[in-house]
């Protein structure tokens, strides 16, 4: 049967708005050219992917008969593992009370579809979402998506949040009369994509304290994804649901057991201190699909009653600081700082976080992006981090899927081009 | 921390719509009462839930190392599972081009993830869905959640589509000025839930003519979750995808693994004709969860690989057959007939749709419904299942999960409320 008309599908504002998430797209050129050094996608390490624990998780279900892991679950997610996050958040936040976090805690596929829920019920097109600085270019996208802006918290010269330039940002805003059209506060707090720095806790409070001043009790979501992927120590900072300052507002805090245990088995979790916010995310849930896989959740109880979770951290922490390392040295070692680019060795997370000199442009669709595509590595425009007033002159290097020697081989592709460029 | 003061959160136009889903509190209701007996959700026989083959599965994935699957996966979902899925639709339909299907199919967090993007996509606030009468209930709480209206295509005595009144109702349509609004057709075609009926050919054909005569080419979207549950021989029409008739439209084939092999690993699967069409759903999709949990899509190559897709489908469909039997006997041998009862057995699917004698409100806030929940039985009212036009005088039983026992118990005790009803 073949189409002879082709008559145009008639989109709604949505779908005539999606355009190809870009990390699809480099996901994509990744898993299709394996010759190429990706230092783009924010794929884990796979040598150290927990196989024989998720199979041992496997055989516990087998040998005592557990079928009911293969049937449906409920729609927020199985007590069991909702109370075993709420405990593995208790323990980094003792004041925290686990029953009553367990309770407002809800499974979902990734922390992603946490996120999509929480702008689907919160947001129209024409609203406005505040969005750390640098922040999470799918986020951004999905903001785009539903026609929503983002408008960036201002930072100082070290990335730090800057009170009274936020202040000024949204007194701007208040005065002319687009107050109303704020619905929600978003940041990566721990080791960010793309920055890899944490929040402080002085940050936090900053932030809480300007938004009460200027009256604006909204909704605050803090995505803590890689919050476990400490390289030494874990970060200093409770989230916002210890925060004293934040007591006020309708809070959600997201995070996952993709970046720290496998993130192919796509399970991660909202934890929202708003019943209304939460009903209403639920219900949207209930919606897109009922409920998250009930077998992947059953694997990841037994993963954590086993204790393979802290057993992966343990693993995993190492590597990743070897290859931050590595990756960082191979930079210095080559001379980029030589030719005027700046970066900051994080203490966790899975990203470097380079800034090029000013007047360089490292887009998407700039000559720097092309000759590092042909010199056969890829890597995340820093453009596409940004809310707003957008520079170009940023880059985001993933060292978690390469191993050590291949970081080193992409690295000094980077430098090659970066030093021609300099040029 | 206490929330002191509660501002109420902003939400959204969706957000304010979304209420709790049925299919939710249903499940939720049979999740934690198990003295009621549920002939409500629609869950899978649990005794045969394939616990060998998933764990086979999760062996060969160890035995061969494979940490890949434990990794992110492509947005649109495995190349292998997809050809296995075009592979096993194109030995049911020979015609068809299975390369061409797996460029078209796409993998989702079951087939309500796909039906989901495909309104997403397709419909505002105020649009027009046509929908089968009756309709898959889920579905119609997802409109509702948009804001979305069903309109029903009308069936005659029998069940069967009414093409004069189809045509009448799409001319009134159209002569009111509101044909723009219908976004697309949607429909149950095999073992449909609720009914349990299947399209015949004719039907599938006259709706095609219909809607062309109407010249209403819109999105056609075939709900075929049901199709591999037959009990003695397959049904026989094909589907949209090779009926010469749904040629010119844009077509959206949508299909799972839930049913048919194990409702807990929540892969289902659409297959679209149109490539825009296609890439709106995929880049949504990319936002939502950027791919379907990559692990639980390695397993089913294993379980597909195996044969055990097909093997599982030997073991249930007998049983399937064996528990529509008992529930209907038990039934008839209680004399729900004589009481005015109608139904007719099925030829397979999970459900028996039953019509009550005309005065008879079977509704949610029924007394009926009140007086079964006290009786020891849940079920599905039918006024759950329409898009217009309710009638509140049907029921929803579904065999699947009950053991027989359970289900002859549970048949008695809904003969005694209909019986007391009737006097």
């Amino acid at each position: 049967m073949s189409d002879l008309t082709k008559p145009a599908v008639p989109f709604s504002a949505l779908g005539r708005r999606a355009k190809a998430p870009t990390i699809a797209r480099l996901m994509n050129a990744a898993l299709e050219n394996p010759a190429l050094l990706s230092l783009a996608a924010g794929f884990t390490d796979s040598a150290t992917l927990p196989l024989p624990a998720v199979t041992a998780a496997a055989q516990r279900l087998a040998v005592r008969g557990d079928r009911e892991s293969l049937q449906y679950g409920p729609n927020q997610g199985r007590p069991r593992l909702r109370a075993m996050m709420a405990g593995h958040l208790q323990r980094r936040e003792p004041a925290l009370d686990a029953g009553l976090l367990s309770r407002q805690l809800f499974i979902t596929n990734g922390s992603q579809q946490a996120l999509y829920l929480a702008m689907q019920v919160l947001c129209e097109p024409g609203d406005i979402v505040l969005v750390d600085r640098p922040s999470y270019f799918v986020f951004l996208e999905m903001l785009t998506g539903m026609g929503v802006e983002a408008v960036s918290v201002p930072v100082d010269h070290d990335g730090r949040v800057d009170a009274a330039a936020l202040a000024d940002r949204l007194t701007a805003l208040k005065q002319a009369g687009q107050s109303h059209r704020i619905k929600a506060l978003y940041f990566v707090s721990y080791f960010s994509n793309p920055s890899s720095r944490s929040l402080t806790v002085t940050e936090k409070q900053t932030l809480a304290r300007v938004l009460k001043e200027q009256d604006l009790i909204v909704p605050v979501i803090e995505d803590a994804a890689y919050r476990d992927l400490f390289f030494a120590s874990p970060p200093e900072a409770p989230s916002i649901l210890s925060l004293e300052e934040w007591g006020g507002f309708p809070r959600l805090y997201l995070s996952t057991l993709t970046k720290s245990f496998a993130t192919g088995l796509k399970i991660g979790y909202g934890c929202c201190t708003d019943d209304a916010w939460l009903a209403a995310m639920l219900h949207t849930k209930g919606h897109h699909d009922f409920g998250s896989a009930n077998h992947l959740q059953a694997l990841l109880e037994e993963v954590l009653a086993g204790g393979s979770l802290e057993e992966q951290l343990q693993i995993i922490r190492p590597v990743y600081a070897r290859k931050m390392q590595t990756l960082h040295e191979t930079l210095v070692g080559a001379g980029l700082q030589k030719t005027g680019w700046r970066w900051t060795a994080p203490a966790g997370g899975l990203y470097l976080w380079l800034e090029a000199p000013a007047l360089l442009d490292t887009g998407l669709e700039s000559g720097f992006c092309r000759r590092c595509i042909a010199e056969g590595v890829l890597y995340v425009p820093g453009e596409l981090c940004f809310g707003d007033d957008v520079p170009r002159n940023f880059v985001r290097l993933s060292y978690g899927v390469l191993a050590e020697r291949e970081l080193a081989e992409a690295g000094r592709r980077f430098v090659r081009v970066a030093q021609a460029a300099g040029n």
